[in-house]
């Protein structure tokens, strides 16, 4: 169980910028992501696409901003916490908050701040009459243990960086993990993906290591509870039936609310009503701050969410540090703000009379 | 008269960063400030003192954030009238708002931005009874003409850059402005200013062409209403009499809300009061964003301006473009912002399947 002040579900730059703002009133924080890496929206949608409205900062990308709000945020030393789905928040009756992740971690958190975005990340499903049921035996949409796949026939679909690579790792004659046979499916003959992985596939395919057909799944086979065929409309427009052991999906990600819609906030269209003065959610000590909330005037910009972010951090201090008054200081002036942040505090400089 | 959709009252980092949210939606702007030069309170108070909560900016300058935030505002080609102080703002017959300036400046706006800061920087005053009837004629807090000065008995006060400067000028005997004498006067004997014009005053004096003495103005000798001399009270406690012709007081600059006061808006100790919808002032088309307003939470941060000016630019369309629906379109996405933008549209990428 880790006790924190402050808990923060998602590490896009609001949720990453958060902690920059809380340890400045030397509240401090955990972080907890779906995703692998920090970074939410910015990483997963547009990593390198420009960026041109965040103030002071001509030209920037999601890659670069994150890198940015990472060494920003680096003198508080917030643990991050990565791939880590929360499932449940759920109010002590000391008033603390007992987070839980699916994989098992456990928190005690005096405030909580959601800056989830559009929702935590989940893999775009394959959506066939009769598959759902399979998910976790037969249908992947991720690969923990590739070497389950080994000496087995699969079918990989998607057209993607992840489809090629797992597609080539498992053809591969010279792969641990080496599978009975591949079939790699995809809409077209042309791939979202970096060439090498592209030539890669194509020599495989060359060498009769792995088979490529243009086509969707459009239903699926099953034997006594087994997932035992595809169904592939091909591109020629004639259905095929491919047989399998497992299903590989890898369609790419797109975000759900998921379980934040279940914690009892008050939400208006998928969206967390917070008021303007500390962006505090219908939950005292739960906070919203970014893409996830809403208000009057409320426009998903990133230097919004920096601004919910910092009254945020003031709001949580009366749950937090209750006897605090919660005068603000400047980064320019206070000795106190520079020794947190570990920097010098310049000469005083009393001004020209 | 310049007729233009908004004007922006300030020349700080929000009221520049006011200009980029109104450009993105084609709200076209002028900005007036009282200083010389554009940067606010982050150029005349803090300069070069590092500012380290800008997000994004690990650490950052008063004139560096507004030389970068100058770039950013570069493609709207925003007029910036510096040295231009306001004096007037009156609603027209027709709702627009008529904005006069001291000197002289007419314009015609659809609405207007406050991004005042803590106020216009004015000159510290020296307060002495009698003295301030003087200003103008004899009194001087600024010099706009030194040739006036020329042939005449100066007395300098003040220990910073503008004081010795001026003194180092007038008493120059190869000053094509060279006065008669010159007196400098400050409290102590010892300066914030460049050491170069240190030294070259005390060089100055060496050579019998000025005078050094440590005190400060205790009060004036007026013969038949003009005034004469100086009482000065030295360091030592005695009190002399400096014949002088002309003062010149430089105790550098602080902020005043000076006319703003008059304007007729809600105001709360010393701040306007808005919104935080469209921080807009109790005046329908008049936003006020930035140290000058006052909302619940309110901090007096430059981030949270930025996004003020971001929300009070979508408030401002239904003043200049009523018919306009003012939908949130990206940077990193829309042909229309990056046409403005004058940078280059990427090439559609449409993910990973």
């Amino acid at each position: 169980m880790i006790e924190t002040d402050a808990l923060i579900v998602g590490a896009g730059p609001v949720g990453l910028f958060q902690v920059f703002e809380l340890g400045l009133l030397e509240i401090g924080a955990h972080v907890v992501d779906s995703l692998p890496q920090p970074g939410g929206q910015c990483i997963e949608l547009y990593p390198d696409k420009p960026i041109y409205d965040i103030p002071g900062l001509l030209a920037t990308s999601g890659r670069e901003l994150v890198a940015r709000l990472l060494q920003q945020i680096a003198p508080f030393k917030a643990p991050l916490h990565l791939d880590q789905e929360v499932s449940l928040v759920q109010r002590q009756p000391d008033g603390r908050f007992r987070v839980e992740t699916r994989r098992g971690l456990q928190f005690m958190a005096k405030t909580v701040f959601i800056a989830g975005g559009v929702g935590a990340f989940q893999p775009k499903p394959l959506r066939v009459d009769g598959l759902a049921a399979f998910e976790g035996s037969q249908l992947h949409y991720r690969v923990q243990d590739p070497a389950r796949f080994a000496g087995r026939h699969i079918v990989v679909v998607g057209g993607g960086d992840s489809a090629l690579d797992w597609a080539n790792h498992l053809a591969d004659p010279a792969s641990p993990h080496r599978a009975a046979s591949v079939t790699l499916l995809h809409r077209r003959d042309a791939f979202q993906a970096l060439p090498a992985g592209v030539a890669r596939m194509r020599a495989l395919c060359e060498a009769g290591q792995m088979q490529f057909a243009t086509g969707q799944v459009a239903g699926i086979e099953v034997q006594q509870g087994r997932l035992v065929a595809a169904k592939v409309l091909g591109g020629d427009g004639v259905t095929r039936v491919v047989p399998l052991d497992d299903l590989l999906v890898f369609f790419g990600l797109s975000p759900r609310l998921g379980p934040i819609a279940d914690w009892g906030l008050a939400i208006e269209r998928k969206q967390l009503v917070v008021d303007t003065e500390k962006f505090e959610t219908s939950e005292p000590g739960i906070f919203a701050v970014g893409d996830i909330n809403t208000y009057p005037g409320k426009k998903k910009l990133i230097l919004c969410g920096f601004h919910e972010a910092t009254l945020a951090a003031f709001g949580a201090l009366r749950h937090v540090h209750p006897d605090k008054p919660g005068h603000l200081q400047y980064t320019t002036t206070s000795p106190r703000l520079h020794e947190l942040l570990g920097v010098e505090t310049p000469l005083h400089d009393d001004g020209g009379t």
